[in-house]
């Protein structure tokens, strides 16, 4: 494949973060005038009115005073926090994590999933990638030059689990894919897969010797009443299996950019080494932050959920006042991924009439694969009131243009 | 190419920073007894021994209190930051920087040089590569499931310029290599291409539509009495060269992982799509440094280069009294290359013998590509007397392994 038609397929045009980068459009098309209100941007978290991890800047000082050793870390990390972290990520687990060998330290979950997927799959493998899932795993898929074998999710029409097919995801395996990647919770549906099927993925992972690659990012941000099953601590061979989380979101630590994935020893000494020629290490200062993750002050994290579960209730409520709109509460994390109702204008013109509008930013469905073209994902890690009052303005502007 | 393959091809047991996953061996080959002294890491500079930039800590603190902003900014980096960088770059590059579409900040050059050679060359391409030069240009092509057609550099037996064959890199250009990747400083030589050498590279790559991507990393420590010549500044088309720059070991910032790439705006704009599936963007506090980086206070990167040419002196009169040792000066950058004379012990034996014998660590020269098997890499960015100290135990050794 040429270099030209690879980045062709690369499109991040709508990808979050890079909405600025879209010159507004004439806008003859847009019905009515704007609707005034506080600008509120879903694409990301807001780490203004969600604050860092109390001691996270502390630390970081910390670091830069301990000079080269924190600057200059083994590829890997910093093996003094790989310590602290093995402990604190096995315990949360279920299961022992290797810190030697089975443990690095990445820029950001990005950067563990992109070395994770790149040291698992050559050009022309097959992948397992569920649909709807995070928009980079299917742009991974492809940047490597590798086919993608959908494994649907009909999160929708149920309570509890992910409602992931697992029948498509054996067949994927019995056509050859050797590794499954998704997210759990799943962004955007925020939706915690079951006991049950997190242990039938571990079994047919062992019937096909397939890898699974699993990032739970947002595992620790649980609403009440939800049960959460980390795969690795289950009937997985620890082989087979590489876990990725980071404190970003949940801590508010994303301006950091760090990561972690552990598991396989095999998989992580390539990423490693692929770190060596794509970034380096994760920034070294910044790797000393790491030291207050999982050791937050007492409270500090149930005040956290709590305060996160307060925003989503308030935004479920609003978005079931909208006639013809399906959405299910998120079990964990910080998104929420609406179906709107049938509307006259393109999925994408009102996501730009949102924009120009109602100054509300939200990542269009179109990003997390086929068949969400109706839904909208909002981070609402967001100011709990200037949060409500954005999703009254996309009632609005649904009722404006409602097909 | 099965991944197994492909990550056989990269290793890094042998790369700086990664000496402390290295088992001491046996040692039982080992003649005498240790030499004591306080050890020395050339594999990377001493950030304690030449200090951070002042003001970077605050410009970083003041990144973090600016919060959400600074936090998520676009993939290429925040734009009031490539607004400033732009301006300080055209005027010391000579050539005009668009900060809108031609410059993206990464995750150390590192990233820059990923993101720049993985968004110009497709499995199979072929890449110009000069020989030495530094050890991730070759590993970025392998990945890539590229071909290198190297170019020779013949530093040693000349006082100016870089010695590269021309005629080998037309060659290349003539067998279909349509990129040119090449350090200026070299890395690991520390040799500036002379003004003719740039314009000839402008002109081949002119006449056979390459694009050139050059590494200036070093390009600010530039020695009393040496001339530097800016490719972009030349007769080379805009559209045809990337440069790639950072703040760190001159300026011993290192662990903020900071970069900028700039040039052809087509393959900035792939550099960010491939950014955002990678890591990202570079780390979004960190960024703030850069406001520092062109804008040190008055002297002060005279007295840093001053200071390094001091080490640079005292290291080349110690390795030019061993017998059969030619070495060049460093002409710009921190990196001293060496040859020693023939040993007793194989090179990999030599280098692990100044490790356990010398308390001193060097890159081996094998690691910058075939040829350079009896070379060794020194970052002389360090304490002065103790870098002296332990090119003297180097003396000692290569008088003790003499063949």
């Amino acid at each position: 494949m040429s270099v030209e038609t690879k980045f062709r397929r690369l499109a991040t045009d709508n990808a979050p973060g890079q909405e600025v980068r879209l010159a507004a459009s004439g806008g003859g098309w847009l019905k009515g005038g704007p609707i005034e209100g506080r600008p509120v941007d879903f694409s990301h978290g807001d780490v203004d009115a969600h604050e860092p991890t109390p001691g996270a800047f502390e630390a970081f000082a910390a670091g830069v005073e301990a000079g080269a050793s924190q600057a200059y870390t083994e590829y890997r990390g910093a093996a003094t926090i790989r310590d602290l972290l093995a402990e604190r990520l096995a315990a949360f687990t279920g299961a022992p994590v290797d810190a030697g060998e089975g443990l690095i330290i990445t820029p950001g979950t990005q950067g563990a999933l992109f070395l994770s997927v790149a040291s698992t799959v050559a050009a022309g493998d097959k992948v397992a990638i569920v649909t709807p899932d995070y928009f980079a795993n299917r742009k991974l898929v492809e940047f490597l030059e590798a086919r993608i074998a959908p494994v649907e999710m009909d999160y929708l029409g149920r309570d509890t689990g992910a409602g992931l097919d697992l029948g498509q995801l054996e067949d994927a395996f019995k056509a050859g894919a050797k590794v499954f990647l998704f997210s759990n919770p799943n962004n955007p549906a925020g939706v915690v897969y079951s006991a049950d099927e997190i242990g039938q993925i571990a079994t047919l992972a062992g019937r096909y010797g397939a890898t699974v690659i699993v990032d739970q990012l947002y595992s620790r941000l649980l609403y009440d009443g939800e049960a959460y099953t980390h795969l690795r601590a289950g009937a997985i061979a620890a082989d087979n299996v590489i876990t990725i989380m980071g404190p970003s979101k949940t801590e508010s630590l994303s301006g950091y950019r760090l990561g972690v994935a552990f598991g396989a020893p095999k998989v992580i000494a390539r990423m490693e080494k692929l770190q060596a020629i794509v970034s380096l290490r994760a920034p070294g200062y910044c790797q000393a932050v790491l030291r207050t993750w999982f050791d937050e002050p007492p409270g500090w994290m149930a005040g956290r959920v709590a305060a996160h579960q307060r925003i989503r209730d308030d935004l479920v409520g609003l978005f079931r006042q909208i006639k013809g709109c399906a959405v299910r509460p998120s079990q964990a994390g910080s998104y929420l991924f609406p179906q709107l109702p049938q509307l006259s204008i393109s999925p994408a013109g009102f996501v730009a009439a949102l924009r120009q509008q109602a100054q509300v930013i939200v990542t269009p469905g179109t990003e997390f694969g086929p068949g969400s073209d109706r839904s909208v994902r909002l981070n609402f890690s967001q100011d709990r009131a200037a949060a409500s009052a954005a999703v009254e303005r996309i009632q609005a502007l649904v009722d404006r243009y409602r097909g």
